[in-house]
């Protein structure tokens, strides 16, 4: 019996090429390299030189509706990319950046699994090439300006009841989440109601994400309101005069990050904006980049396919003007049984009935895909030993009739080897033309596209607004900014608004509580619920099984 | 006429070097570099190479009690080294790393000036090499635990009214200075009073500065006390369990920096710690690998000699276990004539009394120097056209009764070229053995320890330590830290305790309002008066100038 290699031990095993390696093999000139150590780099970006026409092919990795089981999406994302390389193809991948909070709090690296991960993982894990910081200094520049311009007189006359711009740190830190500052003596400012967000859900790390060259960001960053003035009116940074220096301290961190996976196929890890409150994919210049210089390029979508591809499509790609060649939807056999009503513990039984009854989900996401978004799609199962023949064939069944094809993919174990049918697949689906298409768009006023996105993807009868957020609808309306894509805050676990209504539920309404602009960002934030900005760490924090030695070698990490 | 150009353009017209050849003419071997784009890089550092000796000759330059005319001790230091290249030697210059909060606050980049300076500015004035956030990371996780471990339970029986960490955040934001946090709902945590430091004040910036090694750092940082219990024992990050996690955050932030001055003098910048309520020096590891490599490394103290050279002698030295061959005495008629009495507007008139006057200052740092701690001594004038041929030898003869030389050094205006004199009196200087000595052991008791840096280093009557003072001496010895070294946190325009008393105040009494024991950076902090540890922004921040192009060049940084 072969021992079982946590991923640490797993990624220890593989000796990395140097990147400028990785980015030679890859066509990138070594003059647009800027090294960090040997096995990470920064990549110069010239917008320019991106030419539509002659881009590879973007593959979108998305998943079932997330269950406690878990899917493996962003293994799956970088296990395809490897068995694509494996097949002979041009591959890379582009995926979130990770944040330091779960790192400390709860034990999970966000660098995929098992054979199927990129490195080195200890620096992509511990502030890589230092972009998270970057963010969170920009945002925080803006904090503290607004509260100089304040107690400098305030000029601009913000109502400071109504500064909705919070600062940022990169850290589960729940005391933060609520505080009062500006407090003691007169040259501290004026005390007033504040808090904390953890830099991931800040407005800056979306709008880098979102950007399409250094002056869009500079553009967008002016555009942040970062809260209103005594008549209401929205102030901005640019108003605060704050965008340039904000855009000079991202300068660096609007380049994408090269790394490679363990098989040696590149990856940009670029980003990493919350899934909920922002749009939940990395930036848009690694996705460019990733089409610039591979045929292939695989990358992925937060949470399932109703939040993280429904962002991605009509979010995303709608902004950087690109659009998938074919979407990868990971479901496992145990999450399928968690949706159909079996509890946590008895995953590990056959029970075809409950694989039936947890499909209807699959099948949802997968007619969004095709028939709503017009875009070919392959389901890949993310192969666990205790599936069964008869589970696996009750998938097949039931996918057939929507003319899709299932695949197994075994990249956790056995990385690029393990996933060439779903390599051979992706690229079959992404010659096929497409007529992809939004699910709404912009010129569509706020309340109908909240109704096209609940009704065509959701499956809901309809959105239900509260008082306030019609008021906020019309607040936004009459800012000039109801063009803006709508980005949806909804619990990932379910299609509906309540995270117990597992499958494929219907006749339910989706109640928007709070409107809320994101001016920088470009889009308008549609909270269904209580949205957690800033995590707190466990009983028992990783952080205190993390440990380094005398040569600094790290362990406890993963 | 010349025309002047600003630091900015002058580097601008300067063509780095790649760092890698740099680091190959130093003899640093190419696997001990870990780039950080071309012209930055990390350095392995492996403690067990450092041969005591077969060391460089560490030369120290400080100066005389700073004016609002400035002194130009960074400026110095790196001419200086410049200077020795010019002249043949192998020179090596260590400093500290900018803070990001004055860049944004008040205009002044912190990499020397003129033609004395360190490049690229842009990048160091600019998260760097990201060391600052790192160790703001480090702390701040450490907060959060303190936080977390209440929250869950308290278990250490941690009293919330006595917590003495704080979060650091690197920006000028006064508005932090004093908050309430933890409020809201119970899943918030505690609700505390609480505030902000900037990075610079975190005590782990001190303990990086002060390691030796990552297993010294880890040690010092587990000492650090965060706060009481309940019984009034001190808590520490240790029985947190954060050392190892906070320690690993920082593995690559221990590893100095190398740069390069104008003329391509390699360059250290790495920490930067307060001088006042920290020991104000850059790290002990790039001092160390300064000597290493260097036939002479040129390094700086904060602030005038009384506490920058004290806390570099008493403090660095003594942790490091490390002497200077010589010690630079910066000073600058204009700041003489401010000691002097003259107002600052009259500055450009000749004034031979005045500088008469202001020259008591001068003698003092003079005798602290090569009679209390038994150190070869130079004067370097640095140079202003306003200066004339009566004002200099006045000084001239004032300092030639102590048996010192007075050197005039151009390296502003010139480079390297313009301070050769000051380079060959330095080589001279530190040919000669010393007999250097502290000017305090460990053993004697706080109270003495004070006392003696009052009396024969600022030349006042005693320390006089308030009640509360004496009461926390008496916790410290209680708790067994008696022993450790003195961090005066003093006023940096007077040798005394008021800043009004300037040139060489007599009679006088130091009065200590707080002794605070920073356990972790291996000092006790000695307060005399309020220290602003979290500075504010200015009316108009420099923020507001600071842009950058489509082509990503920044403008208004400096």
């Amino acid at each position: 019996m072969t021992e079982i290699l946590s991923d640490i031990e797993i990624a220890k095993q593989v000796e990395p090429k140097p990147v400028t390696e990785i980015a030679d093999e890859l066509g990138i000139p070594a003059s647009d390299l800027s090294l960090y150590g040997n096995y990470k780099a920064k990549i110069e970006v010239d917008p320019k030189t991106f030419k539509k026409n002659e881009e590879g092919k973007l593959i979108l990795v998305t998943a079932i509706t997330p269950t406690a089981a878990g899917e493996g999406k962003t293994t799956t994302s970088v296990g395809l990319a490897d068995a694509l390389s494996h097949i002979g193809k041009k591959a890379v991948v582009a995926v979130r950046e990770p944040s330091l909070g779960p790192v400390f709090g709860v034990k999970g690296g966000a660098t995929g699994g098992g054979h199927a991960q990129v490195i080195p993982m200890e620096d992509i894990n511990l502030h890589f090439t230092g972009d998270f910081h970057a963010i969170g200094a920009a945002n925080n520049l803006l904090a503290a300006m607004i509260d100089n311009h304040i107690h400098q007189g305030n000029e601009l006359h913000i109502d400071p009841r109504n500064i909705t711009w919070k600062r940022v740190v990169d850290m589960n830190d729940r005391q933060l989440r609520e505080i009062v500052d500006g407090l003691g003596k007169h040259a501290n400012g004026f005390a007033r109601q504040d808090g904390y967000d953890i830099v991931v859900a800040s407005e800056v790390m979306a709008a880098l994400c979102l950007a399409n060259d250094i002056s869009d960001l500079k553009e967008k960053i002016g555009n942040i309101i970062i809260g209103y003035n005594y008549d209401g009116e929205p102030v901005t940074a640019r108003d605060l005069k704050a965008a340039g220096a904000m855009t000079a301290l991202l300068k660096d961190a609007i380049k994408p990050n090269l790394v490679q996976t363990l098989e040696h196929t590149p990856a940009f890890i670029h980003g990493g904006p919350f899934a909920n409150i922002a749009h939940g994919c990395n930036s848009i210049l690694a996705t460019k980049l990733a089409l610039k210089y591979g045929d292939y390029a695989i990358t992925e979508g937060g949470f399932g396919a109703d939040l993280g591809a429904e962002k991605f499509l009509d979010i995303k790609c709608r902004e950087a003007d690109i659009k998938p060649s074919a979407v990868v939807l990971v479901a496992t056999v145990r999450a399928l049984k968690l949706h159909g009503g079996v509890a946590k513990n008895d995953l590990n039984t056959e029970n075809v009935q409950a694989v039936k009854d947890g499909l209807p989900n699959l099948l949802r996401h997968i007619d969004n895909i095709k028939n709503v978004y017009g875009l070919p799609v392959v389901v890949a199962i993310n192969k666990f030993p205790t599936d069964t023949e008869a589970e696996l064939e009750a998938v097949d069944q039931a996918v057939k009739e929507y003319d899709v094809d299932v695949v197994l993919s075994d990249v956790w174990a056995n990385g690029g080897a393990g996933g060439v049918d779903l390599a051979n697949k992706v690229v079959e689906l992404a010659e096929q033309p497409n007529d992809f298409k939004y699910a709404y768009e912009l010129e569509d006023s706020i309340e109908e596209k909240l109704n096209k996105i609940v009704q065509n993807i959701y499956r809901g009868d309809k959105a239900v607004l509260t008082k306030a957020a019609k008021k906020q609808m019309k607040k936004i309306e009459d800012i000039g900014l109801g063009h803006l894509p709508i980005c949806m805050a909804k619990t990932q676990y379910s299609f509906s608004d309540d995270k117990n209504l597992l499958s494929a539920p219907t006749g339910f309404n989706v109640k928007v509580r709070e409107l809320k602009v994101s001016a920088g960002a470009g889009f308008i934030v549609a909270l269904t619920g209580d949205v957690m900005t800033m995590p707190g760490l466990p009983k028992v924090p990783a952080a205190e099984k993390i440990d380094i030695d005398a040569d600094g070698n790290i362990t406890g990490l993963f």
